[in-house]
């Protein structure tokens, strides 16, 4: 079995040990020959995801290749001109470009929810200035402004009260840079994310209910399941995951993004976005889970039996590992790896201020020793602690 | 970090999720392109262990190197003048050549773990048809007659009653061949195996004893912890292999192949034989220890802190998928995946009967219903049982 992959992160570097073990061999196409999944899978050619030839050649596998069985990504920046050359030849891509466009596009997935009825934040299309001061006058003053396409780790939203703080951004559309859409700015308890999978046949399977903690607009820690989630919530939550796993057709990992806000009648969820792939807030899996999102998702685009999301300890908290001073992360090993209750986990990636290079996932049954020890070992991995001796 | 290995086989493969997880490089001198460990591994240069130019270009890295940290192995067929000359580099060789010795040669073993006071059957060096006819009369008439050298699986090991039974044997080593030793033919209850690590620094841990059982002579299930094994006998098993590492200046993982034979006093170990790498008798940590004896491997031969060897879980039941008439084993995937406690592990060979193929484990609450599955899992990826539809 050949699984194409397109794009050479952390995402598709961690899809190498299940593969491994399931004899199922990845085709990655990497950006450059040192990329993160470039350094530990063998058939990773070089290329761009918005080149149909490129994309082809991965899925048909060179001269010598087998021919890929399923095509599936780490991130969702591919047209849909590409996946229709793929298509044409009759190899499947999962998710497919239908389902993946709400991935790629906030507008489109704001749309289909509202069709769906998944709750979420009141929110506009913002073709103009004007527009923005409509909603914003609406919002009662504030809002946030984000780029339909092509933001990630915080970069595509800004919370403005005036239509001019977004100026570039207007410009930028004017001249074909992604379109805009404003959300009400949501007074959140805190933000939980929905992690799961769901195969062509059918079959779909939820891993508890996480928070996440964002800080600069990244994923900054994750803790398994959420701490004192109301049950009912849990639910609904999971509910509003599924219905958007259904309604969309997905296949492999669904990462759902959410607030929880409180109302008199208790908590509620609101649905912030969509990744259709493994997500940041399901590495946790890799060590707190009975199956991994990495795995889970290559068992779902090759429509193989879901495996159990179940967690394997009442609790585990990830931290990431985010670039600052340090140049070689492996110095604090010698200490981080003291610590029997932490994972380590490096990407093999340059070293750059705020870059996601690795995470450190602490599993047991205390969540504030977890958190510390978790939040310990990164920041001596990273270099916001000092090294001892 | 650097680290190379010698050999390409199914140890060297499931080295890679913790190198790739730790920003560790790995470096395997496989035995041909397409070998299973080749198939997973970035950097893979073909050649011989025996041939010093080989291993020195391992070690060094070929022209764009960087140079190993530390040279290890998967199996432990590798010459003395070759560990000699990489020693010369300054890179060190985990577990030494001094080490080594005594996992490579079972007449070195015996005569060492006697010396050092480990339990072990009866046995005498059998130089020829002579000794060994000298040595059956002591033992009643049976014997176990082994190679010193180059066994593996049971091929090199022959239950004798006279010694015209291994004159082939006899004759091989007349012609350069490897010596022979004969061994009292225990009368065994089970078999035991202590796994442990040991680091540079002296750091040991072990993980739970386990029992293994060979068919044909090839192990054919491990069930993790040994079932009701008296906790005196856990000790001193995990004793006697404590001594052996520290007698042998043991880096990197130990197994200690044992029997339990019952006496007068209750039950006693008697070392069998010894390995210096992963064990199949360890497979079982991948999925049911907190820290794998793939990852402890790559810790204890970079001189890292050792994991937690701890269980995950009560039990784990491990069975090998051995090879027999199916040639694509992902073809039982579907129904195989489809038991939630199995966990699949694929080396990626070419089939042969009786070959290592795989092996599946079960991690849960009861040991029946695990080995249940487990077996019936690997019984439908060999083929040996039918597929549903
Ligand atoms: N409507 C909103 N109200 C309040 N906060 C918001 C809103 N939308 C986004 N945020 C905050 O900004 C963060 C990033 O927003 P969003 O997830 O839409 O952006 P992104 O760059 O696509 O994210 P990612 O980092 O997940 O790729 C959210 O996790 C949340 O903390
Ligand atoms: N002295 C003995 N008495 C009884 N049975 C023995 C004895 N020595 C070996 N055996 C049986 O033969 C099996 C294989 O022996 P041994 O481990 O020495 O051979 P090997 O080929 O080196 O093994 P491996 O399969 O571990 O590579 C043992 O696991 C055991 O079942
Ligand atoms: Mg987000
Ligand atoms: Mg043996």
């Amino acid at each position: 079995m050949v699984v194409a992959v397109i794009g050479g992160g952390q995402l598709a570097r961690m899809m190498t040990p299940a593969a491994t073990a399931l004899g199922v061999r990845l085709r990655v196409l990497v950006e450059g020959p040192d990329v993160s999944a470039a350094q530990v899978v063998v058939d990773a050619p070089v290329g761009a995801p918005r080149e149909v030839a490129d994309v082809l050649e991965l899925v048909r596998g060179g001269a010598d290749g087998p021919r890929a069985d399923v095509l599936t990504f780490e991130h969702e920046h591919v047209g849909a001109d590409v996946l229709a050359a793929v298509a044409e030849l009759g190899v499947p891509v999962r998710p497919s470009a239908q389902a993946l466009l709400h991935a790629r596009d906030k507008l489109a997935m704001r749309a289909r929810l509202a069709e769906l009825g998944v709750p979420g934040p009141r929110w506009a299309p913002v073709p103009d200035a004007d527009a923005l001061t409509a909603f914003l006058a609406q919002m009662g003053g504030r809002a946030v402004v984000k780029t339909a396409r092509g933001g990630y780790d915080g970069k595509g939203v800004r919370v403005v009260t005036s239509a001019d703080q977004v100026a570039d951004w207007f410009d930028a559309a004017a001249s074909g840079g992604p379109e805009l859409l404003a959300e009400e700015a949501v007074d959140f308890v805190r933000e939980l994310a929905v992690l799961l999978a769901r195969r062509p046949s059918g079959e779909v399977r939820a891993w508890p209910v996480v928070e996440t903690v964002q800080r600069d607009g990244v994923c900054a820690e994750v803790v398994a399941p959420a701490p004192d989630l109301d049950p009912a919530v849990a639910r609904a939550a999971v509910q509003a995951a599924t219905t958007v796993a259904e309604g969309l057709d997905v296949t492999g990992v669904l990462a759902v993004e959410m607030f929880e806000v409180s109302g008199p009648d208790g908590s509620r969820v609101l649905v912030n976005e969509l990744a259709m792939r493994p997500h940041n807030s399901g590495h946790w899996t890799i060590d707190g889970a009975v199956t991994s999102q990495f795995e889970q998702h290559l068992r779902a685009v090759l429509d193989l039996p879901l495996g159990d999301p179940g967690a394997r300890a009442p609790h585990a908290v990830m931290v990431n590992v985010l670039g600052s001073s340090r140049e070689r992360l492996t110095d604090a090993l010698p200490q981080v790896l003291a610590d029997p209750h932490l994972r380590v986990h490096l990407y093999g990636k340059g070293v750059r201020p705020g870059r996601k290079l690795g995470h450190v996932t602490a599993v047991g049954d205390d969540v504030a020793d977890l958190r510390a020890r978790a939040r310990a070992g990164a920041a001596l991995i990273q270099g916001t602690a000092d090294l001892a001796g």
